[in-house]
């Protein structure tokens, strides 16, 4: 069907049912980041495949809304799709809200699969719509009944994870999570976050790409608990641990209906959980909304995590010293793209035990790397040249841990701008790396280490500068982050506890010419407590060497010197003996003493 | 009389009136930070004259709190006075309203003066007490009645600030405030606090040391305003700006009774407003609790007070600069001491134009200036010995403006440890010094500039980095200042925008060996505005030689040294015209280049 013939069948549907606006997200049951193939629908219906934007439809109009990184390709993929393509934060562009207020008579009624919606975004719909009577019909997926190629839900069995790995028993978290029930005053806690799930049960799976979690919720009593998860996706193992913990298996959309029957105080996340649940529980419960307790909980590595963490990194290290001294050394003699060089980074992993990546790896040549989302395709793939620079934006999913590291690599001559810039962002990479500070901190006190050598230059990046890694998990996790300012949906201002890991990632995109972002991750620690209070720092677990090529010595002051000389020595330390007589004899000019 | 005899008087006073407790804090009717002599009650009652404490009395027993800072002075004052010191903060010491609650009955009736208490301070006692149905008689103030030999309230004329000084009528200013009014819905509005009243009506008094304002209550409606005020202090250039500004002029302590008769929506804040005028207001009245919006306008100087500021920040250096060399230079050949070299600098100012110290000048030697908040008494004085280091932070009131500065001087051999702590205080003011930021950054996301070297050291000064200064005004004023964390009743957290003036003084203080601190006043300025939006730093508007003989080279970076050798150039370039040729041969050793 085309996008103009699946419109139509949508709309005869809305038609039947007395729908006057459909509304399709990007989400799956879950609020998750990334979704499986099966809930794209609103890349089915309308053709864009970005990974951020909603869809409503009407009658006789539909429109699109999407962010800066995607405009292009949004504005390509929807053309002769009759839908409009909305720049989301532009001047004078609605919002979907508006859009739908302005479109919609008053009592009409505005559909949606509630399942996935998260309800927060439900309520603010309903806040604008509701002077208008709008009502909501949300107990039917309109675009599964056209959808007839529609992928299944995955079914691969997932696996247990050992304690070796996880380092706490899921009796021990689970004992934790009903102290913060009881704090709170609540008799339930409905968990639908697949990686709060898969962190609670020990439990990880392939239902989505780069994120290794099962499709499940989870609802928690006082002393009795079940998950919801289809039977089949089940190891002895994973089964054993939960009748270990007393936690009832029930089917995946069980929980639909037995929610109905909760009664008491429910703890749960508004942010996260979807609508068709809240609409299903009795009108009489009530719902202490607030974030899963298991969030700050994982977030917070413990010594086993954060001891598995450590070697993985060794690992994902040598994956990558070995993919630096072969991409160095062969540039311009055998022919390396964006996309072969990012495959051969990928085996090299793979050679390390990385059973996924964690994201789709960035491997952006040149002016490429100033957007900071690229993704090297067939149509832009290029091949590299010795000079100018290379950005590889990557990591892994191992047993021990996830890794997420970026490296900007000199492949030949570069101007003395960009010289600048290169050492520059490491200046910014290193302050926050040193950073030494009291207790209660959070990343918004620290961000200008890394954003104010830049700041310095007029110059900045649009992103925060690092965000929260999940263990053997999504490696973007809440709920802390450096930002300089909070901004409530990102979820990344938190104080800093010991254990918490986070990406260092400053960067310069200068659009058409050339993008650096050198990021590392790093564990809070504590150090000293004295009358100040608990001091607190950083350790860097990513050990790759800064290409020493792009670097200008002459600009960095002997503090940041020292830290470099120092962190390099460990690079060499660590790496070489997992390496060639080749590659070692390189790293060690690689890591040499500025 | 004795405290025990004033306080049997009081007691017999509460007993005819059926209070059980009275309570006495230590302020004016104005919330103002420090009071005249007329309202000292507090330590009129108590015998212990720190700047801070609560003092609550019941018939058989009563107790004083004040913070750190003054436990060793009121444990001493107290003494024989059988009231009991309750050291604030400290693990076990009941808070105020917990005291209060313990040892009142049931329906009882606590007692004090409604004006001297701020409403947000009653609202917080009442929350508690309420428990116990304890009702409030606040109308009359028992002190006053014992205190025979009260000081009056002060009766000097106070003075018209040119609009060459103030930069902005009365006129433009009650326009901008009307126009906040209309925002908030509000018909009226009640300032109490002196600057804000001292700002608006460009007028300036002597009824607090130190502090240039006059004893006043502002009420503005959308087309009237009172002012109430001793008439008798009115010149005829105030007289005429007031009948300029259609602003009545009613009796000081008339504004109790004409609040009654104000209908409709009030703007006022109850951090400052006090509680005997909220009593007083009609019941029916809508109140809009938030900061009065002068404070925000008041805080941003336009640029004929910038100007002013620049100028009598180079006649505050020019004094400084002689005080510093006379100091250096004499020090073991004459009898030099703490207050003896404050006298010194006083009279240095007063040459200068200065009509009044902005605070008592803190003069510290050697272990006395560990202490933050030192003040050399008769018994505390000590001769200046040619080592050592002499901390003097010191400030004063001129028609262009109001200076605070502190620098620590180097009197002779100092050891390794202590240079290493100077220098890296000075490291500390240069970093937040040279800070460039995005608009939007308030003083928590740049606190980390000034403060991290120490930090990295495991020290830290137990206080802001800095706080907004006034213009001929309080040395210390709000909204904006440099904080790590937001402290809602310091109030110095907001947004930096263009034109604010605060002070950067990170230091080091090792009890009982030396104290350091580095102290410059500073402007927030507009930089370029790009893609990233619009970049902001501080123009540094204090121009005295940090002492170079504190400083160890070898730990600045060569960025650091670069300021400060262009700061020092600077200073040169600005004071040196301004000293006899002794001096001028000085100051231009005492800011080489290094």
């Amino acid at each position: 069907m085309t996008i103009i013939e699946k419109l139509s069948a949508l709309r005869a549907l809305m038609k039947e049912r007395n729908i006057e606006a459909y509304f399709i997200p990007t989400s799956d049951f879950h609020e998750t980041e990334y979704v499986g193939e099966h809930f794209k629908a609103r890349a089915y219906m309308s053709g864009f495949t970005g990974s951020q934007g909603v869809l409503a439809i009407c009658q006789d109009c539909a429109a699109l809304w999407t962010d800066g990184r995607y405009f292009i390709q949004a504005e390509n993929q929807l053309e002769g799709s009759t839908i409009d393509l909305m720049k989301q934060g532009e001047e004078g562009v609605p919002t979907v809200e508006e859009y739908l207020y302005d479109h919609m008579s008053e009592n009409a009624i505005l559909g949606f699969d509630g399942r996935v919606m998260n309800t927060t975004l439900v309520e603010k719909i309903a806040s604008k719509l509701n002077e208008k009577n709008i009502t909501f019909a949300c107990h039917e997926d309109l675009v599964g009944m056209i959808w007839n190629d529609r992928p299944e839900l995955p079914n691969k069995p997932g696996f247990f994870l050992e304690e070796k790995y996880s380092g706490k028993s899921t009796k021990d978290k689970m004992a934790d999570i009903r102290k913060e029930m009881q704090k709170h005053g609540a008799q339930y806690h409905i968990i639908t976050a697949l990686d709060d799930i898969a962190w609670i049960m020990n439990m990880r799976g392939w239902d989505i790409s780069h994120y290794p979690v099962m499709l499940s919720y989870l609802v928690i009593g006082m002393d009795s608990a079940t998950i919801y998860i289809d039977e089949a996706k089940l190891t002895d193992e994973l089964r054993k641990n939960f009748a270990d913990n007393q936690v009832e298996v029930h089917a995946y959309d069980a929980i639909y209906e037995e929610v109905k029957a909760i009664r008491g105080v429910v703890l749960l996340d508004k942010n996260i959980v979807n609508y068709a649940i809240i609409e299903n529980l009795d009108k009489e419960i009530q719902i202490v909304n607030c974030p899963n307790p298991s969030q700050l909980m994982k977030s917070m590595k413990n010594p086993v995590e954060q001891e598995n963490n450590r070697i993985v990194h060794i690992k994902d290290a040598v994956a990558m010293c070995k993919f630096m001294y072969w991409l160095k050394t062969n540039v311009g003699k055998e022919k390396i793209t964006e996309i072969s060089a990012s495959d051969y980074l990928e085996q090299l992993r793979k050679d390390q035990g990385c059973f996924d990546l964690s994201f789709d790896t960035i491997s952006a040549y040149k002016e490429h790397a100033a957007m900071m989302h690229y993704h090297a395709e067939e149509d832009t793939d290029v091949e590299l040249q010795p000079e100018g620079m290379l950005l590889v934006d990557s990591g892994g999913q191992y047993l021990e841990g996830t890794t997420d590291i970026t490296r900007t690599f000199v492949l030949g001559p570069i101007s003395d701008e960009i010289r600048f810039h290169f050492t520059t962002a490491l200046r910014s990479n290193i302050a926050l790396s040193k950073a030494h500070f009291l207790y209660g901190c959070r990343g918004l006190n620290l961000d200008i280490l890394a954003r104010g050598p830049l700041w310095d230059l007029d110059l900045d990046y649009k992103c925060g500068t690092g965000h929260g890694v999940g263990h053997v998990l999504n490696v973007h996790e809440g709920p802390n982050g450096f930002r300089w300012r909070i901004v409530p949906e990102r979820n990344d201002s938190c104080v800093l506890e010991e254990g918490m890991t986070q990406s260092n990632e400053p960067g310069v995109y200068i659009e058409g010419s050339h993008g650096i972002r050198h990021e590392n991750e790093m564990v809070v620690r504590k150090g000293n407590k004295n009358e100040y209070g608990q001091f607190m720092h950083f350790e860097t677990i990513t050990f790759v060497p800064f290409d020493l090529d792009g670097v200008d010595a002459s600009l960095l002051t002997s503090y940041e010197k020292a830290w470099l000389n120092d962190y390099h020595a460990q690079v060499y330390e660590k790496v070489s003996p997992f390496l060639t007589e080749d590659e070692r004899e390189w790293l060690k000019t690689a890591t040499r003493s500025i």
